[in-house]
């Protein structure tokens, strides 16, 4: 990719980029996939641009699979950040100054480093499923929990706000939980799932009925053994009436 | 502005252009501002580009401010068009043809028809307060009722209708009518507010009660006097509390 960078963005719209905001759900806790910039000490939400031939949400999936290896995904759009300069908290030349070490003076010139509005969107994916793969440009891509997430480059850390503002306002309206749970769950970890996003407490039965009305999960013949106390009993979505609920939406009212 | 088009492109992005779904409420129907290419039948909504100096939202502001004379509205960015092509009822060559004939040849060439990512806003707006207005580009300027939009220009059908849907998820969570009906209006004017967008009727009680548990509604000391048989008293918002609860968000579960 280093040699052929100007053929890439001679493919791609170039004022407009993409990124996404990864959730990922792992020990009751909520994280974000975040890429460390080669040559700098900047973390940024994994994005890319949009080839000619590919529409946004295409790309987006495609920058979602190169991250991830995961397709099929989950992935909401759900805000475009136009702002005229979207440098918060490192200045466009702090960080071209840095890169330059790494890349050799002039390699941007007249590339990346332009006006440029993104659209945001995030995805809510299986946090054993994954394996981050950084790309040719950054030197390292991990999870982050939600709490420690630190200054980022560019408006990055606004997006995840954002982000999160939009993962809560959609629990309100559509079920959670497919893309974010291993395939066989308890309802204490659902729960817990819920718990998290909204960063609220539920009380049990009152959970368990309204998930149980939405008529989107089948309880197993199956208990989770090895927990202390109690063997819960094992659930999974029923992959068909989840997608239902996502089309005619669900009322999280608790 | 004929003049000076290839200079106000200069002062533009040119890949990515904001286009506004301009809600008015009147007579019991929700409409849609619409305007006319000129040299052609094909209508569109009005949009523009975004200055180089400018943030995508105050551009969209502006955009409404210029079609509708009206400025401080509620303008919500709902979703953003990137498909790779946005001509869906005349193709791009038709179009250009057309407008060829009223505005020259080689008048748009190298501006206007490149591929184009449009960033979708929609407004609600006080009917009555609004002088539609045309730009250079259309020759005319009007409210169309929703039922009634024909085919339009790009994929103009599709964000009105995208649009239709994102402000139904938004009074199912957020208050309506500030914008939409005049300073003074009665209980049922805002009952029919809500069933004209949600394509629904409620019971009269229900919905008055439900209505005032947002606090955000004052009687006032006054009726609508000329109306058959009843004389209506007469509400309005409280702008403070209205605001308020924007923010904090409230419950239309009905």
């Amino acid at each position: 990719m280093e040699h052929n960078l100007r053929d890439y963005f001679e493919k791609t719209l170039k004022e407009v980029a993409i990124d996404c905001v990864i959730f990922g759900f792992h020990a009751g806790e909520l994280k974000v996939l975040l890429l460390k910039w080669k040559g700098t000490d900047g973390w940024s939400l994994p994005g890319g641009h949009i080839l000619l031939d590919e529409s946004a949400n295409d790309a987006a999936n495609r920058i979602l699979m190169e991250r991830t290896g995961l397709g099929e995904i989950f992935l909401q759009q759900y805000y475009t950040f136009g702002a005229v300069n979207r440098y918060t908290h490192y200045s466009e030349a702090e960080l071209l100054e840095k890169l330059e070490i790494t890349f050799g003076k002039g390699f941007f010139e007249g590339i990346i480093f332009r006006r440029t509005v993104s659209i945001g969107y995030f995805a809510l994916v299986e946090f054993d499923q994954v394996s981050p793969a950084p790309d040719w440009f950054t030197d390292e891509c991990r999870w982050w929990n939600l709490a420690d997430v630190p200054a980022l480059l560019f408006d990055h850390n606004e997006m995840i706000e954002r982000a999160l503002t939009a993962l809560r306002q959609h629990i309100r309206n559509q079920p959670v939980g497919y893309n974010l749970l291993p395939e066989k769950f308890t309802m204490p970890e659902l729960q817990r799932l819920y718990e998290t996003i909204l960063d609220r407490q539920f009380d049990r039965r009152n959970f368990q009925k309204l998930l149980m009305s939405y008529d989107i999960l089948e309880k197993l013949d199956e208990k989770r053994v090895g927990v202390a106390n109690k063997s819960p009993f094992l659930y999974r979505f029923d992959k068909l009436k989840y997608e239902r609920a996502m089309e005619t939406g669900v009322a999280f009212s608790m």
